[in-house]
């Protein structure tokens, strides 16, 4: 090694789901949604004038975030808008978690929550879900320096009733909590009417799932205005330019446009309730999912030999090897006949290892 | 102040260049290019699938990067790519500079360097340009915790030959060189080739001034293959999906078309060398310039009061009202046509008060 590695940053690498390229693969892996996006932004990419990318971006996003505040009935200042949720989380962590107490988030939970603790040195502490993988909010009336929790819970897809978000708030408030609803448009009731009666809640969305624009790069969140605030001057403080202008006028056509993400989300949730019925009668079990995945795991059959098996046959699932999840596979919700296609070469390969 | 208030990081805002909607001014205070991209930017908006995006984009920018690396004559892992040049820097502090020493850059350069400093917690010292707003090489040969600095240098325009670089890149083997590369393609001669015998040695670079493409967010970075994974372990640790599928396509696309933008970067060395001779008439002086901008300072009118007037005639130049440079205008190179109305203004202006 040379002198300069000694001074490296060490990290783990995360590892994506694979994204193969140019194989007919039937791809249940990534939570992406299998329809296309809104019409809107193909005419956004049809219209925008290249010329105007010789100069900077919008810092604030504003045309995008104008249109989340008109659709969601709030003032343009309770939104803030960065390039994923992800960025939108990192930047939440790096601006609200400052404290000496350790922040709260449950032990199987979206796995970059402890990675931007480590990274900012923020202390943690996991409280473990229950046995059937809920969260238990008692957990989280103990002193702490913030929380953090997906609703519905990734990748377990169970959802905490606004009852118990409120009896969270409630005892919390002196800190900041983060409801973080990747998946609240497939299930679940958004914590987004509590943002005007606590003024430390932020609500986290992101348009990669129901919005089907993952390939866009677009989060957001929901608080208070001087929430929001404050998450601006830190993005401002340290880098001002970070949505491209294409991006900015697309993702606001794809909010303009809600009636045909919510007919999207029926579509899933439909085939997500068909998913079940047959998942259960072939022997496997799941929280009741509310996202556009299901968490599920065989009575007789491991995850991994399934998750192999699949994979042969050219189904790609999630496959977690870490403890308490090791016998789960996470199944995203595709095309009504995608999951025809799983359940049936599950259903005969079930049978045949009979 | 709330409770929850205490625990908010405090930060002190960047104040951007203005960008001003729907006036009629000349705006030269960004440094923006004032050519469109390549026409192949639009052709790219103009077939992009949008149905594609319902996908996640290819965390590595594979097409991107190795439009890169076939441009420069390098192998694809030589090359890293980012949502902007800040992004890459942000990045590579909180990649490489993790020494107990302090890192050292000039006190006069890019204003994002002490923020990511500080941000990260990472020590630092300025060595002071001299008194004509040279980087002193000499500066550089002492004990650090990694080095960086932008050449040529911002907002001051000045080149460091490559010697020099050389020079300093001898005396620290064993901390990591970056030397910020935004301007160089307007003047100066880039580290690039120093790559191979300098496995320390990082070189950014921006498609925001050459490439005209400030809007679409992309920087990148060259160095040898360990340095670059090492930067590629940390980004996919925190934050995989970052560079939209549009802007990996459309960076590709500007890049191929490299007689395109070798013809921009022409032009505007052309008008910058016209325009330091109208200003040198005019009783300007600045150091010779190599960028895309000329950080001028007049022998009897206040650097304030020029950059109010220019405002006021619809001219928009940059003024930083810091020690040791506020007797300064920062003047971004734009059109030959825009570069002849600010010279008669401040001609008839200096004229007047006389």
């Amino acid at each position: 090694m040379k002198k300069w590695e000694e001074n490296v940053r060490r990290v783990i690498p995360y590892t994506p789901g694979e994204q193969p390229k140019g194989k007919k693969l039937i791809k249940l892996n990534t939570n992406e949604n299998p329809y296309p996006p809104s019409p809107g932004v193909a005419e956004v990419l049809q219209r925008f004038s290249a010329d105007n990318l010789r100069l900077y971006p919008d810092p604030e996003a504003g045309e995008l975030v104008h249109a989340l505040a008109e659709h969601y009935g709030l003032s343009d200042d309770q939104v803030f808008a960065g390039v994923g949720s992800d960025d939108v989380l990192a930047l939440s962590f790096l601006t609200f978690f400052n404290a000496q107490e350790e922040i709260l988030f449950p032990d199987i939970t979206y796995s970059f929550y402890d990675v931007w603790a480590s990274l900012y040195r923020i202390p943690y502490r996991t409280p473990a879900l229950d046995d059937r993988f809920l969260i238990r909010p008692e957990d989280y009336l103990q002193k702490n320096g913030g929380i953090i929790f997906p609703n519905p819970n990734a990748p377990t897809g169970a959802v905490l009733p606004l009852a118990d978000i409120r009896r969270i708030l409630d005892a919390n408030r002196d800190v900041v909590v983060i409801v973080d609803e990747a998946y609240i448009d497939f299930g679940g009731t958004s914590a987004l009417p509590l943002i005007d009666e606590y003024d430390n809640l932020l609500v986290v969305q992101t348009f990669s799932k129901s919005r089907a624009l993952a390939g866009l790069r677009i989060g957001y969140a929901f608080g208070n205005p001087t929430l929001i605030k404050y998450l601006q001057d830190v993005k401002y403080s340290f880098n001002s330019y970070t949505m491209n202008s294409i991006t900015i006028q697309a993702g606001a056509a794809a909010v303009r446009d809600h009636a045909y993400y919510e007919e999207t989300c029926r579509k899933i949730k439909e085939t997500r309730e068909w998913t079940k019925k047959e998942l259960s009668r072939l022997g496997f079990s799941f929280p009741d999912s509310s996202a556009n995945f299901i968490f599920a795991s065989h009575r007789e059959v491991p995850a991994q030999q399934l998750f192999t098996a699949l994979r042969d046959a050219g189904i790609l699932v999630r496959y977690f090897n870490r403890p308490r999840i090791d016998d789960h596979l996470r199944i995203t919700i595709g095309t009504p006949e995608e999951m025809r296609a799983m359940i049936r070469f599950l259903e005969d390969y079930l049978s045949a290892s009979r």
